[in-house]
């Protein structure tokens, strides 16, 4: 079995029964959980935690917490009160299908699941390690992170930002849950406080190239292929890494940024192939 | 200093600096956290911990998390897609001030501050009781406690619901949080089996009795002293125990309910008063 298909299985695992009367709760929960997607952040887990000589049944509970708080932000995101986007990955947004009332709940309890699933997983050996990794991705999604980067961006909407702010903003929004990712993986796996900070630094890397190349997608992809309309941010007077800087320079950012993160993974003395090989297909994604 | 000015005070040293280009997000944050309210939660978390014997420092963090959980549900539950309330504790709600978007996120960093301040807060003597403090509280607040009897309650909104229902929904919704503050109290302080199990019956019965006055105070209140308009419930057509069972039924509940959370105390050899004072001064409000 390979690692997505591992990654799905344990997230379907951990969802609640439906078995009750809330049943249309967790139907929502597992509509957007189980959409598919890259599953970038659980397989960044598991492969540091890997490199770090972790054990794989320790990892996953956080692998699959962090892809259930990018599952809510997702959710949220797509609200009417927010973005106001009735698709996501080429399915019918959350809210359109289950009510907003529905899907607001989806995202606050897949939030909390996140956090169940990582604390309870602790044994009393690795609980210290534990409660390192909670409170890395609990910082990086909260109003310092993740929900603080989706502000600037909700108060830059309709203004126009500068290259400072949006990559304050995409290091907050975008690298944000990247980089927990990447430090969760490393502390279960037992790694040095070296190697932490050099895998912060391959995440914020490879998130920063990450949203340039969803920022050209937007320009230049073919729409089926994205699952989602194009265009959207040259439509909004969107402020982004192309308007700002151009596609060429974009482009070239993109693999400045990517050699960065491969050279942050010299602090590791493991297998390092399956990181290399992720940051060099997210560079050269057209989806 | 009082336990409610020490909470208070520890509450808004956990907040993020305003000093960022989020300092919107914080200030909203800020706004309904330090709205007052009764604090229950909080104080039975360090009431608990104290009576097991365990260090009101160590149990301060797992108090704050407990509040800001609840006060991310009150903002979510006010929002126009849920329950649509325009004020709250008699000040206008959180979304009238600084608009839906911020409010949803405001609930959402609350969250994960929460899991954040909770988790940062282990040493490596106490992780264990951490982890295991934290997935009381991450289940309790999610799909199967807090967040699955808000479900219930929108589902039952237009139409009759018997007792039943009314007693899962509240058990989840109300008394959900209340249980986990008496638990993790007792987690932290280092608390037996038996303990725990005490405190979870004290929780749901005083959460019951709670919801129980809740409905009371909604059709006798003074409207100025409970900080919110009155008989709303009866105006909605909501079942409640006040129009399933009638006053006088409710207030003998009440009663009963609250000398089965004082017996439960037993287990406890410590000095049960300051436990025992809240259930009665709960069960005897008027606001």
């Amino acid at each position: 079995m390979n690692m997505i298909s591992k990654i799905e299985e344990a997230l379907i695992e951990y969802l609640p029964s439906k078995d009750c009367i809330e049943k249309k709760l967790i139907e929502s929960m597992e509509y957007s959980l189980m959409a598919g997607g890259k599953r970038i952040r659980p397989c960044l887990v598991l492969e540091f935690s890997h490199l770090c000589g972790g054990d794989l049944n320790q990892a996953m509970p956080f692998a699959c917490g962090v892809e259930m708080i990018h599952t809510y932000s997702l959710i949220h995101d797509d609200l009417p009160c927010m973005d106001d986007d009735d698709y996501r990955r080429g399915r019918k947004a959350n809210h359109i299908v289950y009510g907003e009332d529905t899907a607001l709940l989806a995202g606050d309890a897949l939030q909390a699941l996140a956090f169940e699933i990582m604390s309870s997983s602790a044994t009393e050996e690795n609980a210290y390690r534990a409660t390192k990794a909670v409170a890395v991705l609990a910082k990086y999604c909260g109003a310092v992170g993740m929900v603080g980067g989706q502000v600037i961006d909700l108060t830059y909407e309709d203004k126009t930002a500068n290259i400072d702010v949006l990559r304050e903003m995409d290091s907050k929004k975008t690298s944000g849950l990247i980089k927990a990712a990447c430090e969760m993986g490393c502390i279960i796996g037992g790694a040095t406080h070296r190697q932490v900070q050099a895998a912060r630094d391959f995440g914020e890397s490879i998130g920063i190239a990450f949203q340039i190349m969803d920022d050209i997608l937007d320009v230049v992809a073919d729409e089926k292929k994205l699952g989602k309309p194009t265009g959207s941010d040259a439509g909004n007077n969107k402020s982004t890494y192309v308007s700002l800087l151009g596609l060429e320079k974009c482009k070239l950012l993109i693999d400045e940024l990517t050699d960065k993160a491969i050279k942050s993974l010299e602090n590791f003395s493991g297998d390092i192939t399956g990181l290399k090989d992720l940051a060099l297909k997210l560079a050269s994604r057209d989806y």
